[in-house]
């Protein structure tokens, strides 16, 4: 079912060349390794990405359904913030405003199914369990990689702030550790676990990130999934990437409101037992 | 590439027998109908649903990785709820308490590809923007309907509550909306529009909500999607199916950061304006 890759490679170069329609205009410079990685892999091209951010949004007085047009921007950072600056950009609410800390957001266009299911692999191994795909009519196959971590307060009401100046500090404190967390999960080494320990790896050992876990994935992929063009895979890599799917279908078993008592609402601050 | 249609039967019955292992030990009645017109067709059976929910969690003190067992349950409603039973929830809290509110959340899985596509096509024009698909190497497709719609409000520190019981009412009464809302979204009937019209319907005619899309979709599926065992389809049904697709490709279109500016975070109450 899937298109051919000269269609594939029209559809990347065409959306490559577009401009960044982005409110910053380019990509976000923590991003930057994830999306270059990707787009250098002729079956993949990155449509959006966001690294993460911390935003103030003031929507109209309730009353009516809201509309895009009357919603302001008060405060927005793609690093953690500083307490100070959110209470200043609150101080000019009129309306609604509500913090909200949003953690990487990236959608991936890709080839084949296959191509996908390895990226879905790598992203749900990688902490971000709300990732999932659209496969259009058309053979478009886009991958979103999405987080459960996020933040979302409402603080005024009709331009009057219900909270006081220390409990905005407590937020910022909270937003900017999702944000640092968020960092961590899209790129930084922290005990990766080596392949084969996967399977009996404790709590602190399941700290896979994003890009370490990609760059396996992509380099090491199993033999049915492998390509021509591939690397020769070892041994050791492939059962890297086969405890990749391992993990997949162990959480593919008997989703039920129970699990997500467990998983969901019990990862307050981390999902880093994710796997444990 | 789908299983044939016996061992899909096999793993819906299967799964089906299996008790509930929910906290609730049931399904949701509010998430009922739309379970029951799922499983009453042999492409689709589903694996858990919540119907939605407003709930405050105890996680331990700060220092550390969250791990499951450490997490307490001080409240769950799956039914708007009363400020006065959160304060009182909120006085056990000894660690770092948060308030959430979860919307509705489906996991189906489906016989074939297409299907999952109709019903991903279904959510997203229902207003659950961010359900996605998971697809196996073994052949299972899962469809997730997950919504954008959420609070997280962390509450205390190490016991302490940070905010006033005036500030705990603000957001039982916002919770309560999201709650009714989510309701609208899964169930009720407001102003569904006539096949043909949803093209240029006006954002208060946008309120589709999920379980008439659906029973217009299964029972109108466009020609190519068509099986025989589905009755046949008038000129204005396929209308109001491909006018489902065509929305969900307006929407596939050009995902950009800015995009993400629009839609996400301006729609702080409510995504009515999804398709305006």
């Amino acid at each position: 079912m899937a298109v051919s890759m000269e269609t594939f490679a029209q559809w990347k170069n065409t959306t490559l060349e577009k401009l960044d329609q982005s409110r910053k205009g380019s990509v976000d410079e923590r991003a930057r390794h994830v999306v270059c990685l990707l787009n250098s892999q002729e079956r993949f091209f990155t449509t959006s990405s966001c690294s993460g951010r911390i935003v103030l949004m003031d929507g109209p007085p309730e009353g009516g359904v809201v509309q895009k047009k009357d919603c302001r921007w008060l405060f927005i950072s793609h690093d953690p913030c500083r307490s100070e600056d959110l209470v200043s950009a609150l101080s000019r609410s009129s309306g609604e405003a509500v913090l909200k800390f949003e953690a990487f957001v990236l959608h991936v266009q890709c080839h084949r199914l296959e191509d996908a299911q390895l990226l879905h692999s790598v992203a749900v191994n990688s902490g971000f369990r709300n990732s999932g795909l659209t496969v259009s009519r058309s053979g478009k196959i886009i991958m979103a990689v999405r987080s459960t971590h996020g933040l979302e307060v409402p603080l005024s009401h009709g331009g009057k702030l219900l909270v006081g100046a220390e409990y905005v500090h407590f937020l910022t404190q909270k937003a900017n550790q999702k944000m640092e967390e968020n960092f961590r999960r899209i790129h930084r080494s922290v005990r990766c676990p080596l392949p084969g320990r996967l399977k009996n790896s404790t709590a602190s050992e399941t700290l896979l990130r994003f890009f370490q876990i990609l760059q396996a994935a992509l380099t090491a992929e199993s033999p049915d999934l492998q390509r021509a063009e591939d690397p020769a895979v070892t041994p050791g890599e492939q059962e890297n990437q086969a405890a990749v799917y391992r993990r997949r279908r162990k959480r593919q078993q008997s989703q039920t409101h129970a699990e997500r008592d467990e998983e969901d609402s019990c990862s307050l601050d981390d999902c880093l037992d994710l796997f444990s």
